[in-house]
């Protein structure tokens, strides 16, 4: 009964993309503020995106757990590194951020088997 | 794989009533506030229940966005209501509500062609 | 000791202006998503607003509370429509929704008065 | 440069007198749920006062930490007891529930000296 | 299609472990956290246990509800004590403790009948 | 009126103290936690630092954003840095992202000219 995290992901892509349609302008200004995020700077894209994982585990945002985790694979993140991203998370979000950090490690690992 | 709402609302409906079953005083007062919003007033139950959908969607409460967004096609909101509604919690929540509010539509749709 | 909040709502302002010199793109998409949900559409931007401050009580975010009641009250909203949408934060926020919805309800006051 | 705990207890008080008035029954239908929570069952009372001042601690809201605080004391909690609980709230909140925690104590210790 | 809250703690339990070799210096020092809060003090430890199970819902961790709630049925606590402490979960969550707390009811049941 | 987040971080300092001393064993455990993303690993302490602060910023903690603002400036953040990791912040949390993020800079800023 494993969870299926490509599928949910796949999900997301679809619901994201209704969101797009029903709210063009609102959604076209956040996707501006995903693109500057999503390019290297003081902060490489890759570090920014480690970050938006640990705060969709401190948050609890169990969607963007997974799309998260898939962009930070997508990136080039080690396992490694994410799994330090989740103890700062859990350093600031205690118990609960160890479930979704825990969410978080079987999601990536599964981005990365498929 | 897409999510049944319509099943999932039910399940809500029974476990909010072994929750008035278990604890009725304090269900009981709630039950009141929730009566209190649902009613016409300085704003219009429907504008209200378009309102509890997207603090549903701007908090991540996933069974509140599938309840609220049931409640909402009920009172009569429109799609494009719906949609502006989300775009204001995407405004206050950024990414994570992004998320929900997809689900909120997905949802809405479904609870529509029902 | 009234806590002063048109001095609050200017030290968000000056806040912000930082926050827009400091991360240009991100905060220039922000703008969008903002002047988005700030024009006229299924929703009116009125309602949109008072919507904004519901989140906000729901989120419990004292400087967006401050922030959206003085945006309510620009854009016309009544006492009692405020009132109304805090009945909805309450409704979906319980306790800390009442604590912060009686700081909106002093904060709007303060503007009107202002 | 201490925070006056007393005083802001009673701005609460006056806030929620204001939003009593203002939204009377919403407000109503809340204090039902107040009251139902205040008196003995199952769990006494002074218990699950100190469990709502854990929760406010845990969810952050600066406010209610105050309230239920004063409410902890003056229902006859131990300072022992309210630093368990808090030890509660920082196992489901890290740190910002240490930094939460730790204002819940100096207001407990205010109302406690007054 | 009703929820196996049984399977899904096998999974958190095994998540956790995943946590524990990810990342062992950060999830040892949580461990003692967790085994601080676990034993009898001026709070006996059930209390204790259903109080994060109070937090849990209040906080809406859906993770958290199922995995307390087996924490709580463990260590020996009544339905009648936890739906008092969801009510206390309510009274600090409002619309969405209630649905999280439906889920904890749930949950609990489910534990007790295993 | 500027807000003194020198002398803020000293209350945090004193605060955090007393919650040591009034739970020791919880506090020591927390102590582990916050030792071990304090230093190098996969991800240097600094860039975990400054993770610290973007996810006090989304979760809108006040305290953690003044503790963490002063934290990343001891490790060495520059404010290009900060800069960036308060985008993520906004991407994830939107407008309050933005009030709290605004507030992590001028705090930034006071321990940069202290």
């Amino acid at each position: 009964m494993t969870k299926d995290y490509v599928e949910r992901a796949k999900q997301i892509d679809l619901n994201n993309r209704a969101m797009f349609q029903a709210a063009p302008e609102t959604m076209g200004g956040f996707r501006k503020v995903v693109e500057s995020v999503g390019s290297d700077g003081a902060l490489d894209a890759k570090t920014k995106e480690i970050m938006a994982l640990a705060i969709s585990v401190a948050m609890r945002c169990e969607g963007c757990v997974v799309y998260h985790a898939r962009a930070a694979f997508q990136k080039g993140a080690s396992r490694e590194e994410v799994a330090e991203a989740l103890a700062v998370a859990v350093e600031m979000g205690g118990g609960p951020a160890a479930v979704y950090g825990g969410e978080a490690l079987a999601a990536f690992d599964q981005f990365a088997d498929a």
